[in-house]
């Protein structure tokens, strides 16, 4: 529909499409409002809808995703967050810690961060853990000081909401960016929650989730009007048991053709050992992924979580160096 | 600790493994009270706790799910729902179709599963569908028609829990046994809620979920309090592209070493076909099952989801005639 | 073709192939003469060949395996091993040690695996090993003292070949089956050398074999004209690391459809764990399979490879009668 | 043991292993002799052997894999063929069709590749193909005009050895490099056989192969003498459909941890089309490869295999290019 669509408009085309004996999905965004029609395609043509008031252009759409297919927005989105923004020609690299743990520990990590040329940041305060005995995080006190430490350095945070009921803190929060986590991605209640707000969402790959699986989980999101969808590859779960997962860039080139949105790559949990991120890192961007979630820590060795697989402030500023060497040659920034 | 144990019984002993420097965890179920201590084993020796009031018996469990794990407790639990035995000599067929319909639809199911010989029925009321697009369940409304349909012929109704916030509404319609779909099966909030209840849960493996990773969801409930878990394997996502899931029945000899919870297999959605039905309902009753889920419809070709897998209902007695002979061998009962 | 070709006849309908643009390939087998035409589908006719002299019945064949699809042969094949059938009703199981070690192991387990009701034997002289510096097989003398044993209680062997070079002497000491392993089921030239032969063929599943490649496998042997071909699933790679592969049941159902061969399971390698293999043998013979492979060792604790999957002749006994009541109940015997 | 080594000082440490009863097993390559003790490492200590005359060093090798581990030689192999050195500072992209076709087609490949700046050639003259309908390659013909087109541009080549008879030839035709493709990498005996001469061997990763047993088969060929080995990873085997298969990087920083051998990449079977090519490949170099396996065919369209995959000269040319940005970058040369 056209940018300054009314009511009425909407409303027009959906009863067309009802009548039509379609069913109808409004996804009303911030930039973009869709109105998508479900049903058998061979009874509707673009041509009854392409003169009606407010719309813009019509077209069939053959993938099972639709508001995020590339084949209904064929030019690059580009999320901006607070200014910051993802998917465009500037490469975004988040970096923090795994989880918060005290006020000391997150001031520097921020100034850390800062200090390194991110834009973004980093850190979890609800943290889904395998075992239920292991810490679970530092929970809504966490979400407060991350926040305050992230303001000293004027950076917008990423965080992990699990629990559809703590969305109302997340927003108390102003959390710049949702994070939701590879074992959430088909949680499909908590995407259509986030599909209700207006905030950029990461949404991770589940650990053995199909391309087309992981777009339709972006699909739910988008459905609902929340089109700030970046999706984050986190490694996938294979045969292999070398290391904790495969970190599959095949999937960037991919992601690139059948969707318009970002795509970042979290290097970190993908090997789960600190001495494999720089290659990965590497590999990822050298592929065209337009951005990185990356752990780093004050005291690697102190971290009260993943400890093994954070880089320490002098790993993450040389990392940062070779990163933008290579944004260079593909004609890139960082 | 024993059974009649009183709360200053437990604050003593709780008291005690926080004096030598661990984390407790205080399992408290219908039937067993377990109190974990969390941390390094050396500083703690069960000889310290045999001899404080109110404690039965007290060892060191050295996997990382403690309550779950057969070390824990040695005999097979069999978990009573309204009077119907999981776990036991008797083998459970769950039957019933995909999703709820209609009140005519699920009537005539009910019908049919209560003369096939079933004991418990299933049907969903709230679907977890890879696309936003599609039908996703009758809602609290279809909650209320199952319960109605199943009330008439007396069965005790399984159906999957998604949302955290609907748990109010499964106890308001006294589901008898709450099941958590393989997509939330490490949607660790949802577990621990389930865990604070006292209802039977079916546990589905999570679609490439290890055996470690179940058994540490389990934890998670069992952590809770609620010690009635019922593991349900599905099938697993491989390579193969020849059948939906491939039916992993090598889990069931592991699970009855590694657990004394009990297990069943739902043959209906690891193939994906209902011709495949009866070979792997007859493999997983030879292979040592406690039960299964199995989806039939009162006309397959009309079900709203899932219409390939469902047996009908002539599929289905004979079904149940085959798997009769088969327990027999075994030295079981249908 | 008729069972009485002549090679005038299947060269007419070979020229005719040709001149219409096609690549022919003529598979003699045994019982079946086969010729197919390989290309466009839209450029011939069934009725362009069925009045030709000699031809029994010409149709389509749509999937890439011709010669061992269903469509191209619709009652099952029963192989015929020196009086044993397999792939009819009566279920062979086959036991025998991993390998071949001494003649007095050899001859003991060949009495043992006899009186336990077994109509063939298995054993190993040439073993593919991960490990170039373990145990790799007795070799020749090894087939020798293998084939004497068995001749002592009058069973048909099966054993594995690896080197293309040792064809001759498996045939010297007249081999009754052919193993090709697991690691060489795309040994495209081991292949098309035992399809020139007349001898049965065990054509075990590669680990992550797709079912289509598998059935691809079985028609480069069917291409040379060696329609005995028997296929057997040994477990497949996944991710779960609990066991060390996972019995593809599900393969059972779905091959009985795609092709007409017999397929037989092998439990002992699938779990790797004598503990395991009753359940998966049960599994296997209650989901349909023709046959299975068993290891079975006088003393299992003293095996030179694979000791912990041998059952010992008590379980291997107990297993056989709880496999014939399971055959029973499908309407098989044992 | 030491450069000058002689039969009789190998033959007094061998005698020694023995006498402790231990297995032995001799590599003796071009550039070193390695003698490996097999068996239970208490009963041995290496002061036991340092002072025999001709031993160099000798020490324990915790490893499965012996010879081909970084524990058993520190510095990265440097392999040398024809003068050009794989290995070290210098990346080398190995360029050509997926198969020799036509002596045009062969010559025109040959200065394209060498004129894009490729030092080594690759073709396949005998091709491992799923079906056994389908072109199976040019044969003994196709290795004569590949090495005659290759010769012209002084391009030393590497082309795939399926079948064990047919090494002689290989060895007629001077092929370069003797490629072990991906169904072939537990081949043993072909392993063997490549192990007992003095060429340089490229082994690729089965198709589901882990890192353990890869180096394992490695070290067949290593244990043979042969310590001029090329791994190559080219794509694994995963749950994903969306593309061929999975290329894994996170395995080149691994496998520099765990041995000194050479690792590259073949980008163009990974994902299986063309358009994938280049991001697959600048992110094999970023991440450390030390070389490329790459399709390209002077006219795609007209391929007679894999046409999906093979990169035009332009498309060559301009990744190339953009290669030899990101070598710089992390201080390589191309």
């Amino acid at each position: 529909m056209n940018h300054d669509v009314t009511d009425e408009q909407i409303n027009n085309v959906t009863v067309k499409i009802k009548d039509l004996g379609h069913a109808v999905n409004i996804s009303r965004g911030a930039k973009r409002t869709v109105i998508c029609a479900i049903g058998d395609k061979t009874q509707l043509n673009p041509k009854m809808f392409d003169t009606l008031p407010g719309v813009k252009t019509s077209k069939y759409i053959d993938k099972k995703y639709k508001i995020v297919s590339r084949e209904s927005h064929h030019q690059d989105s580009v999320i901006d967050v607070r200014g910051v923004p993802i998917g465009g020609k500037q490469i975004q690299i988040i970096g923090g810690p795994c989880s918060v743990e005290t006020p000391e520990q997150i001031n520097l990590a921020a100034q850390q961060v800062a200090s390194a040329g991110c834009r973004l940041m980093r850190g979890g305060a609800f943290k889904p853990r395998t075992s239920p005995y292991t810490f679970q995080g530092k929970g809504e006190d966490g979400l407060k000081i991350f926040r305050q430490a992230a303001d000293k350095v004027n950076l917008p945070i990423v965080t992990e909401l699990m629990d559809i009921r703590m969305l109302d803190t997340f927003l108390k929060y102003d959390v710049d960016i949702i994070q939701i986590g590879t074992r959430n991605m088909q949680n499909f209640d908590l995407l259509k929650e986030v599909g209700r707000i207006d905030k950029p969402v990461i949404l991770k790959r589940g650990i053995s989730a199909t391309i087309s699986e992981w777009l339709m989980a972006a699909e739910y999101i988008a459905a609902g009007g929340n089109h700030k969808i970046i999706l984050c590859e986190r490694g996938i779960r294979t045969f292999e048991t070398a290391y904790r997962n495969v970190l599959d860039v095949t999937c960037i080139p991919v992601l690139k053709r059948e969707t318009h949105l970002p795509v970042i790559i979290d290097p970190s949990h993908a090997g789960g050992k600190a001495w494999m991120v720089p290659a990965l890192a590497r590999a990822a961007i050298a592929a065209g992924a337009d951005g990185l979630l990356v752990e780093t820590h004050p005291n690697p060795c102190e971290a009260w979580c993943d400890a093994d697989q954070a880089l320490n402030p002098q790993e993450f500023k040389d990392l940062m160096a070779s990163l933008k060497g290579i944004a260079a040659v593909i004609e890139r920034s960082l």
